[in-house]
């Protein structure tokens, strides 16, 4: 092992892993080769790993990461003190860092097909004394994930902690929990997809044009000569564009020139634009430290990636998945947009698994996993933490969360009457039942709904604070706007939806209620009663907004966009099929079963639903 | 004039201008040569161009159409009866389309620099009886408009109704509007930007690196051999992905295979996917059309254009410009999105200009302005049509809008209130003062504000319905989403802001009237008086959420989201600094002075405010 523990070290002080080595293992034999998805096989296969941290007793400390299309296994710490850079991953990977050497055994390797030091095309074919090049066998995610998942027995380890891996990296961890799903307990996947979408492939199509479409190509067998580098660096270019979004590229480059202040008004002149220059010079670089024929094969893995192919549906290839998941996308990041890790969320969902989701906020485009790790380091930390000591739950910890807000209880009602709506919506639900939790705050009723029910349960926040929280109760989150509805959530997934004090805070209740009873048998509600006393004395007496202790905000500042008393509400139900299955108006901090003039008396009411034969599951 | 007017056709049923040709017009002279931006010379020069229509005895109804990239002169109709596909915006030419053929006399030439017919680079230069090739002058957008200019005064023209283009056209409608401010009356810019941005700069410059590279490119003295064609297919490949939308890319081919249901395995094969296949054919079939070395200099051309180069900002670049404008941006442009349209019309209301602005929802991309021709001609028609009987506002017409949804007034006032809040805010406001209308809905106010008061008025509504209803007032509308802030329109440009029944429609009232006292240096407010009897006594009798006649909305539905009575209000305005120069009571459909218990009275209240010395007016 070559990482020094440093257990003196602060949270975030930048702490490294020291000066490590690159291994190599020589995995498979002519007896047992590769078998790659294609029907080839191969034997054997160098891998090129690091591995930072030390592996426990238990062996169960290990985390596997997967990198993305043209990086390598030096992910951390340095290969000599001189070294300008660290590995490409060193803010994530180290003492006290999300992915913690001092708690973790992290390994990465280079990928089948790489030219890192792993076998690839580049590699000599021992039958034939040459390179391989275009006769390598063609490869495929699920081919680079079977020589992971040797490299993890050979290393003696027979279940992994997690492994994490953002974009093609993520693509190798989709693969490996659901063709390995004894093998991994976590699974982190980030900027990352289900398939690639057209978008993805049009794109590799042209970078490896340039190449096919260059003079120095050579049909692969550029070896003894300089090869096809206009093509390759020109792949690179149109690549390293998509990487970025908009608005990175305009805040760094603009429309700066490079040499001068003033325009030449050159036909030859290519590298005018600092945009251009920079394009320019990263085609070069990356002529210099890669491989066209990898270059071709591993962007023909990423094409071919499609996580359902084979099944019926998504949610039928991540059925017999056990590891939990962890995912997050970018809001900048267009070459594997949002929209793509909500499908692969909303699969997982389907089948009940364990998926906490964040979109996050980062200007850096699809490149932002690699930048942006504090957000990441927040989440990802007790993902983790929470995983090595399940499956016992843990006490909520007292660990930092300093990146993002937490919301504060916008609905406030005094402890006690806090206590006694949890254990009112407690005593509704089934023990072992799924129940969604919509607007779960920072996870306190569903810690109870996990732990004394034995409930199946995810919440949904807007707050990434509030999802952090979540994490940190070792629960699954999902970070969703109740406003924009509930779209990616699958019908009929759950038996009880819960919506305690947030139906007044949304925009269009009437929708979010049919949504809730779409992706729920069961809805529980809990919601403030307009129609107390001491709101229309205030209304009466001083002919202004209401603030009382129920509805304790100015006009003009509230979160509270409907007011809705309790026949408001029945009306409401009625209107939109549902079947009010118990009414309990809360009444001076005690629920009460029947009451004199409820509608006066109740600052909130608690609801139990159900659909009508009239109400559909469709999606609204 | 080739084109066959048909008077009696039905708008919309298709109509052609019919039959066409490409006629060709010789200007500049030796004596009197074009002179580039750059210093050089060239004369004579050859235009391709094509007319539709004919010109009126005043000389007042042209229309120049300025083509995208790679378009030339055929915009409209067929050049032979069996021609396969007619011009390329045949959709917006013709007898009762949005330049409609039975009013306007619409021109289009192919661009200089260009391939079609234009003078460009594979031009044969007279003097050294060899072709240009890169010895053509360096070109921009200002040469190219130059040459449109030339051509419209060789027509017999001294003034345009309006110059229309996208994209690459788009810019050359700014760039004229700029520099020959008398020669354009109207301009349309549609899905295009005052500057290029460094994304399409990067995207550029990597199709110019493709060029460059083959082989065959042979420093662009390739006419007589195969030339460039793999670089030049390959440019067209990225060029067209940007084109596209993400999600039409993925609607149209999704990860379906070209030839087989099953995966080839193959890495020879460059076109396994559907959306290869096309990528390929496109390259190819651009390679049989266009010329590289014209390619070259087009999009340097693209690249230079800033149309606030030489100007201390872009609303100083616009200041001279005569023209009205209309601009409109699609949602699923990522090429040139929202964003830079916004910037343009941003500087143009800095600096009082007439202009016009929607965003446009298309899946199409950048494209959709070549496909989406249905909202673009329910704009365009009533913004040339007024731009024609000009200066003189017409009545409100009775013109079709089908396209678009109108909002109902959400605030219902009997028609008698109408005319009486309209009223007290016209008495408060200066004759010839600059006005902004926030919720300007169909234009009513703003019509009697510019012709009763000579006011220089525009609206701000989130509906297009609305937007195309103030357009045919002849009047300029920006749609845009109060709830979204006032972000675009700069401080200080107007006199007075009007927001008459909408505060208690959006979600942040505070940042709005803040918004508001930042562009404007008055202030103009009607809203609803929640205080009002009725309200109250709703609330008291049924301790429900009251409906009103003021307040007609079901609490679940309704789009007015927080309720103030007039004494909350003048709380809010103390609070963030703001003075109440005027305060009315709106009780029984008349506007009082003074009044007892006015708060229990009131069903409105009209307040005129103003900036305090405390207030800012930095965005908030």
């Amino acid at each position: 092992m070559t990482a020094a523990a440093n257990n003196s070290s602060r949270p975030g002080d930048g702490d490294s892993v020291g000066i490590v080595e690159t291994k190599f293992a020589t995995l498979f034999s002519e007896a047992s080769p590769l078998k790659f998805l294609n029907g080839a096989t191969l034997a054997p296969i160098c891998v090129a790993y690091e591995t930072y941290g030390t592996l426990n007793e238990r062996r169960d400390n290990a985390v596997y990461v997967c990198h993305a299309l043209t990086g390598d296994a030096h992910a951390a710490g340095k290969h000599a003190a001189e070294d300008e850079k660290p590995g490409w991953w060193d803010g994530l990977i180290g003492p006290n860092k999300a992915l913690d050497t001092n708690k973790y055994f992290v390994i990465c390797s280079n990928v089948l097909g790489g030219c890192q030091g792993t076998t690839g095309p580049g590699s000599l074919n021992n039958e034939t004394n040459t390179r391989y090049c275009l006769d390598f066998p063609f490869l495929t995610v699920s081919d680079i994930v079977s020589v992971h998942s040797e490299l993890v027995r050979y290393l003696g380890i027979e279940k992994l902690l997690a492994v994490v891996g953002g974009s093609l990296g993520g693509m190798q961890v989709l693969d490996w929990t659901v063709r390995f799903p004894d093998q991994v307990r976590a699974a982190v996947v980030l900027a990352s997809a289900p398939k690639l979408a057209a978008q993805g492939i049009a794109f590799n199509a042209v970078g490896r044009r340039a190449i096919y479409a260059d003079a120095g190509f050579l049909n692969g067998k550029y070896y003894e000569s300089e090869g096809p580098r206009y093509g390759l660096a020109l792949a690179r270019m149109v690549a390293h564009i998509t990487y970025l979004s908009e608005d990175s590229i305009e805040l760094k480059f603009g429309r700066r020139l490079q040499d001068s202040d003033r325009f030449a008004f050159e036909m030859q002149k290519e590298t005018e634009f600092q945009i251009e220059s920079y394009l320019h010079y990263q085609g070069k670089r990356f002529v210099q430290r890669f491989d066209a024929n990898s270059y071709l094969y591993l962007t023909r893995a990423m094409d071919y990636f499609d996580l359902s192919e084979g099944h019926a549906t998504l949610a039928d290839a991540v059925r017999n998945v056990q590891a939990r998941f962890f995912v997050a996308s970018y809001d900048t990041d267009w070459l594997f947009p949002t929209s793509q890790s909500k499908e692969l969320v909303s699969a997982l969902l389907q089948v009940g698994k364990h998926v906490s989701y964040v979109e996050l906020a980062c200007p850096f485009g699809h490149d932002s996993f690699l930048i942006d790790l504090g957000p990441l380091t927040d989440l990802i930390s007790p993902f983790l933490e929470q995983t090595l000591i399940s499956p016992k739950l843990s006490q909520f910890p007292t660990a930092r969360c300093s990146q993002f807000h937490m919301s504060k209880s916008r609905y406030q009602l005094p402890d006690l009457s806090v206590q006694l709506v949890d254990d009112l919506i407690i005593r509704h639900i089934d023990k072992g039942s799924s129940v969604i939790d919509l607007g779960c705050g920072d996870g306190r009723l569903m810690q109870r709904l996990s732990g004394e029910m034995n409930c199946n349960v995810v919440g949904i926040d807007v707050e990434l604070g509030n999802v952090a929280a979540v994490m940190r109760r070792g629960l699954p989150v999902v970070a969703a706007d109740l406003n924009k509805g509930l779209a990616d959530i699958p019908s009929d997934t759950f038996d009880f939806a819960v919506l305690s004090q947030t139906l007044q805070q949304v925009q269009h209740p009437k929708l979010l209620l049919k949504e809730m009873l779409r992706v729920a048998k069961r809805g529980l509600v809990v919601v403030p009663n307009f129609g107390h006393w001491r709101v229309r004395y205030e209304v009466l007496r001083r002919g202004r907004t209401p603030i009382t202790h129920a509805l304790p905000y100015e006009w003009h500042e509230s979160p509270n966009l409907h007011f809705m008393s309790m026949r408001d509400f029945r009306e409401l139900m009625q209107s939109i099929g549902l079947r009010i299955v118990k009414e309990r108006p809360i009444i001076n901090g005690r629920s009460v079963d029947q009451a004199w003039a409820a509608n006066l008396r109740a600052d909130s009411a608690f609801y139990l639903l159900e659909r009508t034969s009239s109400t559909t599951s469709e999606p609204a």
